[in-house]
């Protein structure tokens, strides 16, 4: 195999009560990429279509991951990638995740597969310490392995993937509201009260529970955040309006995507998701803000070859 | 039927992550409870064999318990309870809460099962309020329904049964070191690093997953409580040589039970169980301290009719 065309899926990290541990794979939204072999070793991104982001592997997220990958391998030759972005950057689905995971997935296929999908989260994470400063794995994660996803912990490193019911749809609405990456994490107090940490490991816990017994009210009663949301949520103004309204239009819950400015609902059955969709964009039609919308069923299988 | 005999089991609090939402029911260690139903209206505490406790209903947590159940319920009679108390109080392994759960569920029995067993969690809640001066369900929820239970939380009140992995047992050595309620909860800071929540959080997602898959591995890679244990074990003496030595004998993890200063052990399977048994009492025969210690299997059902 000389060339691997891939579609790199937009993913949602934190999932209301699973702040930098939980994260879902989308399978509506994401970018396309090629991969080949070139004789030359290393890694050159030789095209970026759709947005205007940088060249050279050492300062695109994609060409860092691929790097990282290649420092434990032996190759005799390079890669080629070129990437569709249809992700876009600071959306808070996941974009340079995306990149990441389906560049250093496209390159192991090339390989021979000599690393596992568990692996490739962790060179991936190397195209996310790029993009936001810290090596994280809450997009990556989903993105390459696919369905509900946890990041066990870092010291060691552990991801694994959790099972997934298969009625849930996600909705997710990109409102065109800029938030900044720094305001997102400033917000941040780096000390929380303990009462506030128990409820949300309680709902956690309660949302694994959920997802292994596909019990969507058990779900629906765990998807809160008590800590991360009431501090990001000013910064993406109609947020409460657009939970409420999705919740009103049948959603078993809703919260920020990633750092946001997306925000995510889950819902049982498309149906509803379409309908969740419909009422969430009434409210940005109003406030006279553009957004992107998208329903997705959950892609249980991560970056996926075409 | 007039008369109901009980075994009323001690269990673990927290279970090193989950601290204030986990818990496990014991099969080997228990009260023993003997229900009858009486001409006068209300409860009396006829006997207690075994411990001093107060025989006045209304200052002993089993009788505090049927009282809030009789609230919500008419009868015709009342109820006379004799109780042989097996778990010693203080021991951290739910003395009160198995007075609290074996109260009102031969009770609820007596009266032809008017309320469910998650109901039967909130009345016994009362009886813990007396003891400990909160309503918290951590010990009676597992008492009360069996195997792994999580506290989902309290505004609205939530109880679940978790899957239980069949090959799980328990070790429970129990110092005759006093550790008081007060200075128990005094050295739990109210404020706690957002990292840490992070850390404990994942572990205890992790957790769940593990009971489900029944990945033994995994379960062992998130016993870990980094929040509680470090602040509660200087107040047992030995307890960090007590936790090396159970891992050193095979234990999944280890960590104090409920507030101390009980110390478990999850092992996989019940050989294992009892060399970690051994390898414990040897660190308090060392330290010249008496102990009690058990091994057990988990309890999957609660209560029981003896």
């Amino acid at each position: 195999m000389n060339e691997i065309k891939l579609f790199c899926p937009a993913t949602i990290a934190n999932v209301s009560c699973g702040f930098d541990v939980l994260g879902l794979c989308l399978d509506s939204t994401g970018d396309e990429m090629t991969i080949r072999k070139m004789p030359e070793k290393g890694v050159r991104i030789s095209k970026i279509i759709g947005q205007d982001l940088p060249l050279e592997a050492e300062k695109n997220v994609a060409g860092v991951a691929v790097l990282a990958l290649l420092k434990e391998v032996e190759t005799t030759f390079g890669f080629e990638i070129e990437i569709n972005k249809k992700i876009k950057p600071g959306s808070g689905i996941g974009s340079s995740a995306a990149s990441a995971a389906g560049a250093v997935f496209g390159v192991n296929k090339l390989l021979g597969e000599p690393f596992s999908r568990e692996k490739l989260v962790e060179f991936a994470m190397m195209g996310e310490e790029l993009a936001s400063g810290a090596p994280h794995a809450d997009n990556v994660a989903p993105a390459l392995l696919g369905g509900f996803t946890l990041v066990k912990g870092y010291e060691p490193f552990e991801v694994l993937k959790l099972h997934t019911p298969k009625e849930i749809f996600a909705t997710v609405i990109h409102p065109q509201i800029e938030v900044k990456t720094a305001d997102a994490r400033s917000v941040i107090k780096q000390n929380i009260p303990l009462k506030k940490a128990i409820i949300q490991w309680g709902n956690l816990a309660g949302l694994v529970s959920a997802l292994y017994t596909e019990d969507y009210g058990l779900l629906s009663r765990c998807l809160h955040d008590e800590i991360v949301e009431p501090m990001r949520s000013p910064l993406i103004p109609g947020f409460y309006k657009a939970k409420q309204a999705a919740k009103d239009a049948g959603a078993l819950g809703s919260g920020i995507s990633g750092s946001g400015p997306s925000i995510f609902a889950l819902s049982k059955g498309e149906e509803t998701a379409k309908k969740v969709a419909k009422a969430m964009a009434e409210v940005y039609k109003d406030f006279g803000v553009d957004y992107d919308i998208h329903v997705s069923k959950i892609n249980t299988e991560g970056v996926k070859e075409l």
